[in-house]
């Protein structure tokens, strides 16, 4: 892949690591950080995420030849349509928000963002906020998940495909709300959960809590504003999870007062079996 | 500390651990695993947790120092009544069990027990079962909570303190039932939340799992069998954590269903500074 200049907007842990592959293993002409605080955009500067940066996202973005957009959920479509529109013809906008369903509706509503734009959503992150945490292997191995509909311009599909490839991402394709239900169960419940679990768990506490507890809540320490975004986005999905993730603990409450060893192994081993199926890390 | 013969019930994860340890640091005299299962014993002494092995619990404890009971809860009783009886008057007997009340209680009731039993649960595992995932290095800076009670020989307290300390772990003591209400929601409704979480998402929809998913369910890899008698063994304490878990889980919901920014923010938050307050690992 030969990559052109790359404008990043949002120059955090993703839009970080997104930067340093592009400038490590893409070799991409050169990348521009765009952002609002000039302290963060220095920083991603001096740590080799970026080569130069500005505030000013139509500057930033007038010679790109794919922008990507990496700022929190309630913030993406306006940074999207500002850079579909300040781009040149040929850009190819992209994004990395964790939803995908109203983001792109917004977008193909909008004729410049309809005519450049290819959802996307890399399904790599981390607790942990800031350039200060981004990585260049951060997508190795990742799936990034590319939502085209009927309306996405087949030529920026399959430079979307390419640009996410090049970051060493498997990139796949499904409908934005097919997109949005799955990573209701995959990602957004299990950060609901592992809140209400460090919630129950009284600091006090900690020196019984081990591996069960420090993992099951590591999620717990990302970021509020962040969080309280994506689980807007995806109020309905995740209502529907939230639903089927009661069920399942009803199961285990009824199994426990019932003080069954067979019905507590029986429920146990669902959990188990598909736990044992995911692909070691 | 020196430490003379120590006889080991149970050769699996933990009671290999401890074998190491004590094969290793401590450099006891002799450790003699003692089992049911004859090829678990033979891997167990190849991979060095154990000196020599007997299915013989009566041979095995007959010139043990201490005996240390690592068999599942359901049943620990049984085997640390049999190390108590059929042990030198001087044995010091303690467990690993992971909880506390009903088994310091009956050991208790019985003479034998009462004079030489020390409860004990080290606050280290594994979702991996068996003496091949052992580690000389399982117990290193992890907390082990003894459960004494005013019947419990001081002799006895102070042998099992100094044996726990020797291998690696920091010792503290609360008694029985306390241990058992905080552990409900240390570990217990922790690997509950992991199971429920598992049981929720198919298989299919790993390629959009990622570090939440993994990491929330770990410890659901877990054998059934066992948790389901640890969680029989708590379910009073369990139950009343999992409504605690309940509660947090509907103040999400209500915030959610409000489509409150604020809410959910006040929500999370209070996982949030909890967790960040747990020592890294």
């Amino acid at each position: 892949m030969r990559q052109g200049t790359v404008a990043i907007i949002g120059v955090g842990l993703i839009g970080g690591s997104i930067g340093l592959a592009l400038r490590g293993r893409v070799r991409a002409d050169r990348v521009v950080g765009i952002g609002r605080d000039r302290a963060k955009l220095e920083e991603a500067r001096s740590l080799g995420a970026i080569d130069s940066w500005t505030t000013d996202t139509a500057e930033g973005v007038a010679e790109a030849e794919a922008a990507v957009v990496c700022t929190p959920v309630t913030r993406i479509v306006e940074d999207i349509l500002l850079a579909a529109g300040r781009g040149p013809d040929s850009i190819l906008v992209t994004d990395a928000g964790s939803t995908k369903a109203r983001i792109v509706r917004e977008v193909e509503a909008d004729p410049r963002g309809c005519a450049t734009f290819v959802g996307a959503h890399p399904i790599a992150g981390s607790e942990r906020q800031g350039v200060a945490h981004a990585r260049a292997d951060l997508f190795e191995g990742r799936s990034c998940v590319l939502t085209p509909t009927p309306a996405t311009p087949p030529d920026r599909l399959a430079r979307a495909r390419e640009f996410w490839s090049g970051l060493g991402c498997r990139v796949f394709e499904v409908a934005p709300d097919v997109h949005d239900d799955r990573l209701a169960l995959t990602s957004h419940l299990p950060h609901a959960v592992a809140s209400a679990l460090a919630a129950c768990v009284p600091p006090e506490f900690f020196p019984l809590a081990a591996g069960a507890y420090r993992d099951g809540t590591r999620v717990a320490g990302a970021d509020a504003a962040l969080w309280a975004g994506i689980f807007r986005e995806n109020r309905g999905p995740l209502l529907e999870a939230l639903a089927g993730f009661d069920a399942q603990l009803d199961r285990f409450r009824a199994a426990l007062e019932a003080d069954s060893a067979e019905d507590l192994i029986r429920w146990w081993d669902l959990g188990r079996e598909h736990r044992l199926r995911f692909p070691p890390s």
